[in-house]
Parts: C-alpha cells; sequence; structure tokens
C-alpha cells in the first residue's frame, strides 16, 4: 500500500484528524455552575466592559484560523471549500503538535475576494490569528493585504511568507557551504504564484539583487505583454539585464534554482549550464521540478525539496507554528517584515555548520520551534507591534 | 468567594474553556506524510470527485458550529462578539463532555442579519450543523429560517427550540403529577423573545389551546397597537378569549406559568390567585421570576426553575446534546418538528414515576442523551431527513 492509500485509510478511520477538548471536566453541578451560567456570566461581563479582557479569559489568546477557499490546494488546484477541508485540519494537526496552537480549519465557500475578506473579518473576535491558506494568486495578495489593514491580529498567508522565511534560511546556510557571497550570486525563481512571488520579494528585501523570475510562459520581462499587474511590478526588482526567453535560458550562468512550480520541468542538462556548484531548491509537491539523483547528475551542489525521503527538506511546518507560536505569546498586533526576517535568520542558526546535506534543521528539531518563536517575539518589541 | 468569582479565577487560569487536540500524534516523517503532504491529497480529491465523501475523511460529521453575534447573551443584552465567547465555549464544553460532539464558537462581529446569514453560509463547509446561540428577538427568527432554506446542515436555535423541548417534557410530567389534562388547562407564558415565542408554538402544536402571552408590556391582545409582526401573528394561537391586562391579570385561574423573562416579577400574592396545585416553571436566569420558597408560599405545587441549586432543573443541556448527537449520528440535514418532539417525548419519559421534586432528569444521568439521541434519529429516518 502506497503512501496517499495509507492516508486514506487514515483519514477513514479517524473521520478528521483534529478535535475539540474540555479542558474542564463537567463532574457535577459545581463545575457546571463555574464554566456555565450562572458563574460564566462574570467572564462576559468583564469582556463587555474591557474588550481586551478576551485574551485573559478565552481562547482567543491561543487559537489561530486555518483560512482557505480551497481555490488553490496542494498540487490540486480550485477543488473547493469541502476539499480543501482534509489539508486545513492537518495544518491545524501541525500547529498544535509543534507548537501547542489550538487552530481550526475555516473553509470559505465562495472565490470571491470582498466574501472572503468580510467573512474572516466577521469571525476575527475568536481568534489570535489568521493563517490563510492555499489561496490561488493574484487574489490572496489583496486579500492578505485588506485583512492586515482591517483587523487587529496577525495575518499571515503561509503559502507566502512561510515558504520566503525557510527558503531564505536555507539559502543563507546553503551560501556558506559553496562560500558565495550574496552580492555575486544570480537566482532564479520558477513559478510567479503566491509562494514565487512572496520569496522573490523577500529576498530582494535582504539584498539578493540579482533574480530572474519565470513563469510557466518563460522569462517574465519587459517584453511580455502578457502579464497582469502584480507581474508586472515585479519586473522593478527582477531581470535586471532584460533578458528573455525560457527557464532554460534563464538557467544560463545562474547560482541558485528556487523552484515553487510544478514537476519535472528542470533537467540535468539545464543544470549543467549552471555556474559551478549550483544549489537547486526543486520545491514542487509531490514532484520536485527535478528529482535530486537527476539533480546530481547535471553537476548539482546542493539539492533540496519539499520531500520528506531526500535529505534538506524545505517544508512550511519549519515557520509557521514557531511565527505563530510568537506573535501570539507577545499578543502581536500584525506578523510583519522583521519579524519574518528574524525567524529566518533564527531557523538558519539553528544549523551551526551546515554541509552539503544539512542546509535546514530537521522538522522534528525541537530547537526550532523555541528560536523561532523567540526571534519572531523579541522582533514584534522592537517593532512594537507586541501587546504585552 | 462567590460562584462568579471562582468562575472568573477558573476562566483566567485556563484562558478558555476548550482546546483542539489532534488524534494522530505526528512522532516521524511517516506519520507527517499520512496526515499531511503528500498523503492527504489523495482523501482531498475523493472529496473533490464526491462532496459527500467530505462526512467521511473530515471532522465534518462530528463538528457544530455554536453561532452568535452577543446580542442577548444570558441577562447580559447585547454585549458583543467578544463578550459572548466565554459563553459560547461554555456550550463548546458542555457539547463535548455530554455528547462527545466538537463544537467551535464562532462570534459574529455583527448584529445584520444579512451578515450573519451570509457568513454562516460560507463557513458552513466545515460543520455537521449549526447551533445559533444567544441572538435576539425578532432577528434570530429570520436568520433560523433563512439558514434552514439555504443549508443543507441541520441550524438549530437552542434559546428558542431547545428550551421548548425541555419545557413541554417538564409540563408533560407535571400534568401527570397534578393529574390534569392538557385540554383542561390554560397556560401563562411570559417573555415574548426566543424562547416564550417558540414555547407558545411548540405547546400549541401539541394542542395545548388555551395559551396567554405576555410580554414586558403586559398580555399579547388585538387591542395592542405597539406590537411587532411576530408578536401580531401569535395571536392566531394565543389568547383566543381577547383578555387584556398585565401579568397579574393573566395569572387569574391559569394553571401553569412559563417563565421566560426576569427575576423577580411574580409574587406569591399572584400565584394564590392560580387554579388548583399551581404549576411554576420560573426560568428566568440567574433570577427566576419567583423564588421557590416564595412560590411554594403561594400554592406551588410544582416548581421548577433553570438553576441547579433547586429541584427540579430545566436546562437546555438536557436538550441540545442529545438532539444533535442524533441529527449527527444520521447525517441529518434538518431538525425539524417531528424530531423536536420525539426528543421532548423522550425526555419526559426518563422519569418513570413523576414526583412534585422530580418532573425532569437530572442533566447528569447518562439515559438523556442515549435517549434523546436515539428519539431524534428515529424521527429523522421517519421524516426522511436522515442521510445514512
Amino acid at each position: 500500500m502506497d503512501t496517499y492509500e495509507k492516508s486514506l485509510m487514515l483519514h477513514e478511520k479517524y473521520k478528521g484528524k483534529i478535535s475539540t477538548i474540555s479542558k474542564l471536566p463537567i463532574l457535577d453541578k459545581e463545575t457546571l455552575s463555574l464554566a456555565y451560567t450562572p458563574g460564566v456570566a462574570r467572564a462576559s461581563e468583564m469582556i463587555h466592559e474591557n474588550p481586551d479582557d478576551v485574551y485573559k479569559y478565552t481562547f482567543k489568546s491561543n487559537t489561530v484560523a486555518i483560512v482557505s477557499d480551497g481555490s488553490a490546494v496542494l498540487g490540486l488546484g480550485n477543488i473547493g471549500a469541502k476539499a480543501a477541508i482534509p489539508v486545513m485540519e492537518g495544518k491545524a494537526l501541525l500547529f498544535k503538535e509543534f507548537a501547542g496552537i489550538d487552530a481550526f480549519p475555516i473553509c470559505i465557500d465562495s472565490n470571491d475576494v470582498e466574501e472572503i475578506v468580510r467573512t474572516c473579518r466577521l469571525i476575527a473576535p475568536v481568534f489570535g490569528g489568521i493563517n490563510l491558506e492555499d489561496i490561488s494568486a493574484p487574489r490572496c495578495f489583496e486579500i492578505e493585504e485588506r485583512l492586515k489593514s482591517e483587523l487587529d491580529i496577525p495575518v499571515f498567508h503561509d503559502d507566502q511568507h512561510g515558504t520566503a522565511i525557510v527558503v531564505l534560511a536555507a539559502l543563507t546556510n546553503s551560501l556558506k557551504v559553496v562560500k558565495k557571497k550574496k552580492e555575486d550570486i544570480k537566482i532564479v525563481v520558477n513559478g510567479a504564484g503566491a509562494a514565487g512571488t512572496a520569496i522573490t520579494k523577500f529576498l530582494f528585501s535582504e539584498n539578493y539583487s540579482d533574480i530572474i523570475l519565470c513563469d510557466s510562459k518563460g522569462i517574465i520581462s519587459k517584453k511580455r505583454t502578457d502579464l497582469n499587474p502584480i507581474k508586472n511590478k515585479l519586473l522593478e526588482i527582477t531581470n535586471k539585464a532584460s533578458i528573455t526567453g525560457s527557464l532554460k535560458d534563464a538557467l544560463k550562468h545562474a547560482d541558485v534554482f528556487i523552484g515553487v512550480s510544478v514537476g519535472n520541468i528542470v533537467t540535468s542538462d539545464m543544470i549543467k549550464t549552471m555556474n559551478i556548484k549550483p544549489i537547486i531548491f526543486a520545491l514542487a509537491n509531490p514532484t520536485p521540478e527535478i528529482m535530486p539523483n537527476d539533480a546530481k547528475q547535471g553537476g548539482a551542489f546542493i539539492i533540496a525539496t519539499g520531500r520528506s525521503d531526500f535529505s534538506n527538506q524545505i517544508n512550511n511546518v519549519l515557520g509557521f507554528p514557531g511565527i505563530f507560536r510568537g506573535a501570539l505569546n507577545v499578543r502581536a498586533s500584525d506578523i510583519n517584515n522583521e519579524m519574518k526576517k528574524e525567524a529566518s535568520y533564527a531557523l538558519a542558526k539553528i544549523v551551526e555548520s551546515p554541509s552539503q546535506d544539512c542546509i535546514i534543521p530537521s522538522v522534528f528539531d525541537k530547537n526550532v520551534v523555541k528560536h523561532v518563536s523567540e526571534a519572531v517575539e523579541s522582533a514584534a518589541r522592537k517593532t512594537k507591534v507586541s501587546r504585552i
């Protein structure tokens, strides 16, 4: 039986992967009167008088909504709200297992930006943060931006920023291994959706200035007439030499390939045209842009994928649990760039001596959530978005 | 320290009363690949192909949303979404403790009917049922009606129907004790909000035909010029003799008083004017319409309250856990009148020999959820709203 069949059996056996529990067993009338009426009225009165007390007397302080409209689920496309639930439950389970956070799936039965924004705004009282998940580009950008400005709790689209944070950490350590400087390298990002866009922006903000971004039509350049406004805007920070052509053309003399696109689109011959000691992050799931063995044949020096069955797994679970843990710990009103950067630096530093096969910690390394959350807390305080 | 202070301490200690848990501990890469990517993709694909599989592979089959806008919370009025959270968490805890249901509070930051309906509709994919809670009348009627017609999962406003179901059961047993027939008795319902309206309609549908309904202004009669359309419509099934006046006037020669209003508005003198062996359900919380001792002084033969510190506690927790348990068990598309009636009959029958001090089972009687859920399941099958 393969992973998919085993997984399906598991889902059927448990009928879902998360459950709610009561923190207080109700054994008698006394506990009932404390947890519910009449006693509970006092907590409600206190919050009514001072809304901030909601963090003191309710589960808001530790609760995150995982919001998706099911429009870009894994590699499956727009499969809708119901079909997104197993993934969002899985994410909730990771929040709990890795960071002790009570996360709950909110799968919205609409792809309309206004409806998604309004729904999040209206259900926000219960949540200490919102993790946007698997919402397709370019709508995801507007939804996140709107919610960040309208809500006083952190809103974080993990497909964008979570990926960018982990990629930056892996790249930082990779450059140590190949002994190159960020000023000297050329990076090709393939995939201009949520992840590719966020990676590009994040790397640029970290002074990686030579980035070529490709989408399914090839290099994003000024010559292209089919670009949406968001891709057009990315030309301000990418492709300074204004080159045109395909992904193959882009990879010539590149130092780093970062794929957040689809499987099997890079060949070992393409890698042979890259600069010395090529770094290959083939992150498409479940099939990478190039399989590690083929990449090695092409001369790749460092190879990372999103998969758990190869070394160097670049997985968002290295990011979001610690990031939200840190944000919730200080009741942050936002997860800003400074917090994202510090999360990435902390993640990179966990690997004391990076090597070809170890540029990023294991997802089971207990230090990950601890160090990432501490870095996020400290950055939140420094940028004054912490509220305790 | 009184109940309120103890309760507040408890809320602060636990920072909320419910939590999410993972049903599957993630111990290694293998379980991670089954619970999350890549394995989870198969469950999503299956649901995409056949939306009904959402009940097979996700937690929807056992999950209920507790939806409130915080507009009528306990006796506290319109205290808003945040201040409603402790109550909704308490309710979630009762769902879990009494019926093993995973319930989650959704507190909506709007009192607008359209916004509440739209939000419920958009977040419905995740839930197997919706429990509306503490939404003020008359908006609660329209919200429930709209959602019942728009959604394929059961929608149940507990303040209305839960209360009516438990009251009918208590009344059924009370009449056995006082040896009166429903055809012969006059009932006064005080309070024309969500609960009073639903009790009146439910009793009428059970052939209790002599009901006087009062609101804060007195008897609802044709002479009144201040009635909203819903109260006006209730005249079709109440006050056939077209009497006018105050609650005091209504109670003369009445057999039953059902209060779902405010504390301390009935006196022992008023009870003295009622028929022989008066039945008093003084359900206002936390202060009943008349305290049991005063009612007894007035000659009350059976006295019930909503409180746990007196005998005959008429509490919704006798209803909703079993009702939703039954509805979820058969994947009901609705909780219809037949199911409500059977729930009430089952609840009444649990007390084999009703007596003055025992007209209704204890909330801790394990038979309650078992018998109520079985009755609801069976009625759902009979009325063809069950889907398994």
